[in-house]
Parts: C-alpha cells; structure tokens; sequence
C-alpha cells in the first residue's frame, strides 16, 4: 500500500503525468513490493506565485537565481 | 484535535460534501472525542488526470477495468 | 478514490481507529460513492509537543484555556 | 531542510502570501537553522465550501458564530 | 520544484529506501525537468494499524483478503 | 482558517518548536487575519533517513555537499 503526493508547480502535460506515474509506479512495485492496485499516485498542482523557497515566491526566487 | 485531508476526484456536490464532514465530525468526536471546534476537515478536489493507480491515471484505469 | 489522511494527536486505541475508519469508509461510499477497495484512510499521530493552535503548543493552549 | 504545507481559504493576495512566506522562512532559517534554499512553503488555496469545521461547511460555521 | 510525500507501511530498509528515491528523482528529472537540488522526496512510515482499506484496518484486510 | 503541517527532519527542541509555532501564528494572523483558535499548526518529524533530495538520502546528499 503507498500514497504518493506530488507537489508540483502547473504545466505538466497530460503524457508527463501519465510517464511519471508508470515510472513511480514501477518503483514502488519493483523495490517496495507494493501492490500496483494498492499505489495511489495524486499531482496537486500549484501556481508559481503559490510555492516560495528562502522565503520568497517562485518568480522572484527564479529571477534572482538567473541573476547571479 | 484533528486535522483531516480528504483528497478526492472532482465532482461531489456541495450536499455530498456537507453530508460527508458531518459524518466525519460525528465519528471523531463519538469516537476519538475530538472536540469539534477543533476538528478541520479539508477537500482536495483533483482531476482525474491527477490521480493515477497501478501507475495509469485514472481515465485509462478504469476503462482497463471495465474491459476486464 | 479517496485518500483520506488523519492527523492526531497519540493516544487513540485500535478500537477507536477500527471505529472511525469504518465510519469514514461507510460515508465515502454512502455519500461519495467511492468504490471501498480503493478508499485509503490513513493515521498520522504525533506528540501533544508537535501540535500548536493559537501559537501554543498542544500541553500550553489546553492549560490556558482551562485556567478560563 | 523543511516542507511547510499551507492550507488555506482562498482570498489572500500575493503579496500577503510574500509576506507569510518571508515570515515562515525566517523563523525556519533563525530558529530551526534550516537552509534556506532547502525551505520549500506551499500555499494550497480551497473554496470555503471545501472546509468543514464541527461538521459544518465554513458558510454554516461562519454564519451559526455570527449568530451567537 | 517538487514535493513528493510518500506514506507507506513500516518495513523498507535503507537501500530500499534509497533506490526509491533514485528512481523517483530520475523520473522528475528526466519527464518533469525538475531541478534535482529542488526536489525533495519524504517518507512517512506508518504502523499497519495505522492504514485502513475498505473500513478495515490493514492486518483485517489482508486477512479477508487472503480467505478469499 | 490554516492548518500548517511542517515537515522537518528530527532533532529540534520543544523551545524551537514553541518559538516557530508563535511566528507562524503571528504571521497568519496580522498578514492573512485568520484566526487564531482556527489555525492549527502540526510538525512531522522523520528521520534523515527518510528525506531525499536530488534523489539520495539526506546522509548521503550532505556529505556529497560537504566534499564539494
């Protein structure tokens, strides 16, 4: 039994959900032995402007990082 | 105290979410006597394009099922 | 599908998780229609120490409020 | 290194939610000496009708307070 | 940036652990072009009386699951 | 209303927890005005074997920073 959140910032396709899914998947199955109807893999997907690291949001995290 | 996440694909109605967290409440505080000014319960409404089991999202797993 | 994750304070028995798991579970598929095979509630306990409303850990903000 | 997960009501602005972000990751970096580039805050915004508190929806809460 | 919180029963080892997170990382990395030194990946252990399927704590569970 | 759920690698004190509980609180409270009975603020501690990131475990990620 496994309960995969994701947090992700939005913009993702459809067909990279669906591949990261197979691949975490495998893994659990593989490694964890898990059972694959028992792996519940959730994206929650957020804006950029809703995620911060060193307490400032992404936007302005991004920009001072290529500005370096 | 209690803090509950439901994560749910999208959908239920407003009733069903009403009638959901007072049967939650009920069960925490009978049960855990939790009291309920202090018992959160959250909905995390996801697509279904987010949710994936046995590592196919969801659309793709249930029609698998249903072919079964 | 449902994930349902409770966050506690320790101290509940196996009794009462049975309990409230099964009450959870009925109103998912009650109220929700979830199929039950794929309704995952899960228990995180943590210490009286790990919990704080108003600003006050679990063992302060009780003993205040008491005091009123 | 810290994740902060933030359940919230939506309404807040960006720049309340700048300001929070600020104020989280300083007391992280100055009282838990976590490294501020491993401070991951998440803001999750949900509709008020998507919170449930005592068992009642936030509208109903807010309304039965009021009422008292 | 990526947060992937991943609850499981208690039991991986270490090295299971490790390749997990390997796997998981790789798949973020290569499919979602996540920044690596940006994704954090957690795990949240719990004991199987703590997880519940269909109602039932685990070792209930398995144990009808195993009858049939 | 917030719940807060922080999730931290263990070894802080219970004074360190008090004192980012009461700044969160505060920042919640004059920034985001929610009130302060309603904003419950959880840790989760794990174990430095239990964190990832760029997809090894922390040990490893942190002797791999230290060399550098």
């Amino acid at each position: 039994m496994a309960v995969v959140q994701i947090t992700l910032v939005k913009g993702r396709t459809r067909e990279q959900k669906a591949a990261i899914a197979a691949a975490i998947n495998k893994a659990m199955v593989e490694i964890a032995h898990s059972p694959a109807d028992h792996i519940n893999i959730v994206f929650h997907e957020v804006d950029r402007e809703d995620w911060a690291i060193a307490g400032k949001l992404l936007p302005e995290y991004i920009a001072d990082m290529d500005r370096k």
